[in-house]
């Protein structure tokens, strides 16, 4: 990409409002220096140099059969956007809160890069002291052996070129740290993994268990797109709860409430590094066009390093660069042919 | 059961070593009202009343293969606790610190109650605002939607003869709670519960996410043994993180410090309270009787928490009314000649 990047953002599903994403949108023109196309009900909305409203006032971002409903609606705002990015108007595509359409309708008109199995769906995760990045946290509810080895490359990929871990270390997330734990698919995607690792395809470190999303044991985890949104959601629930009996615990005498207010900064501090806006979202890896898709309860800090993400992922060409992994790594699909195979229904994260 | 209740304990694992466990056993004595056969390396542990040591100095909680290895060692510590059990010797076992083993040898020997599928290990986690029961969490890597719905009764009679808690409410662990999301199989152990429910028979709460273990949307949330083995690891991983990036927080700097101080005792309590040795650990459900496991690092006063689970299980007739449950809810298997199908090995969780 020479000059200036062009993303398009979708408006029409988060939580806050399209508003809120138009003052994302426009923060991240200052930001990171793109030009942005908005997609949305353009009623309320403030004109901001470097963006460009489109209105697109239908939502379809609480709709059920998404596959159905993307084919239906091509003036939905979620798959205008997403034309845009399929046309080459934009570079690429942040989806503002739409998750399980974006993903239906990404599939739908980006289509799959050659020789990718499925699209994953990767969550840089803000752990408080051991950031990693985990995939699949929704897209494919079932895998086989051969899609979490392409995961494995993809997230390596965008590890290295997006977050600026050198060598990312890859593992697989089972019930226990042996070769033999897990499904049956799992251990065949060890052996394959293990087998790219001694070709220097790949830092393979094995399988790691629920306990490494604390440790630092890896920098990308790989799983099935079940466990991987089961796991990102435990997390967040213990995390929540964990601070909320904290805070309880801080107000609980008056001992306690004078030690909390002199804490409080310091806590802030805490929350703010594990703060998943300040991350842009998850992020569609395995299509033709990069697809970040931020949290539908983020505001305008979020929607903005989302585009960020996006930007970066343009300006480092992760798309190329993510299948040149893949070809080096030996984890293309051999036959092209099977392009047209059915691909699952995305799930929302 | 009349009289006063035996309880077999291994100590034949536990990281702490037999002593630790004798000692536990020795306090289960004065605070449950029974009688312990404890297995295990005789030599450094002290007699106290109500113990009688059985000299079992062979240990096979890190052994590899224990299907084999149970069938080869019956003099192993845990094979012989299993064995006083099966025996009728001792009304319960408390395997302290050999999961894996202990699912082996309580398959081997204790053999699962009749009808049942697959046992499952259900384990009460302290989730600080809302406990709850979470099973399976590692016996059945894989599982058929008709021992979800097992697990689910199971879980459900433990929950209210145990725990205390009257009419629970069973949800299933899903990536979203629309009864359409997750694996086929979880799709149709869902429609299942529904029609247990329609009769009465359980209260469905339906699919709940990973945010669940926080909002106590669900008293009993019902799993495969992968899933709930991630889950149960990434909240202690989640958990802990967030202690540790408080406690950093809190001396950070010299007013943070002063805070933390204060603080101090009323966080104090907040460990206290998600202490998992008070719950006992984790607890077989599906056998002919009743296996607790207690977390292989457990102290004392973990092992004595465990012995007191078993107790009261024994005491309420935990195996005889979870059998009931099964039976009043339909969910028990029709065809008793396949009670000979193999069974998968366990975990460890």
């Amino acid at each position: 990409v020479t000059g200036r990047v062009t993303v398009a953002v979708d408006a029409g599903g988060a939580d806050l409002g399209p508003a809120e994403v138009a003052r994302g949108a426009a923060m991240a023109v200052r930001e990171h220096d793109v030009r942005i196309l908005l997609f949305g009900a353009a009623v309320g909305i403030e004109p901001a140099p470097g963006v460009e409203l489109i209105d697109a006032p239908r939502s379809i971002a609480k709709a059920p059969d998404l596959a159905r409903v993307v084919r239906a609606h091509p003036d939905a705002s979620v798959v205008a956007a997403v034309q845009a990015v399929a046309d080459g108007r934009a570079d690429a595509l942040v989806a503002g809160g739409t998750t399980g359409a974006a993903l239906a309708a990404g599939l739908f008109r980006i289509k799959r890069a050659p020789g990718v199995h499925r699209p994953a769906l990767a969550m840089p995760v803000p752990a408080p002291r051991h950031p990693f990045l985990m995939l699949d946290v929704g897209a494919n509810v079932e895998v086989r052996p051969e899609h979490l080895v392409q995961f494995a490359h993809m997230g390596a990929a965008y590890a290295e070129l997006v977050l600026g871990v050198a060598r990312p270390r890859v593992a697989l997330l089972s019930n226990g740290e042996e070769a033999t734990k897990g499904t049956p698919d799992l251990v065949a995607a060890h052996e394959l993994l293990s087998a790219a690792a001694e070709r220097g395809a790949i830092s393979f470190a094995g399988n790691v268990e629920g306990f490494a999303i604390a440790t630092g044991a890896a920098d990308v985890i790989v799983t099935d797109g079940f466990t991987g949104n089961v796991a990102i959601k435990v997390m967040e629930g213990a995390s929540a709860a964990m601070l909320g009996a904290v805070r309880d615990a801080a107000s609980s005498s008056m001992r306690a409430k004078a030690g909390g207010l002199l804490v409080r900064p310091a806590l802030r501090g805490v929350r703010d590094r594990v703060d998943p806006e300040r991350q842009g979202g998850a992020v569609l890896l395995g299509l033709r066009k990069l697809v970040v898709v931020p949290h539908g309860s983020f505001g305008a800090r979020g929607i903005a390093a989302a585009v960020g993400v996006a930007a970066r992922g343009v300006r480092e060409d992760l798309v190329g660069r993510t299948h040149a992994a893949l070809e080096a790594g030996g984890a293309l699909r051999r036959r092209e042919a099977s392009s047209a195979a059915p691909v699952s229904m995305p799930e929302r994260p």
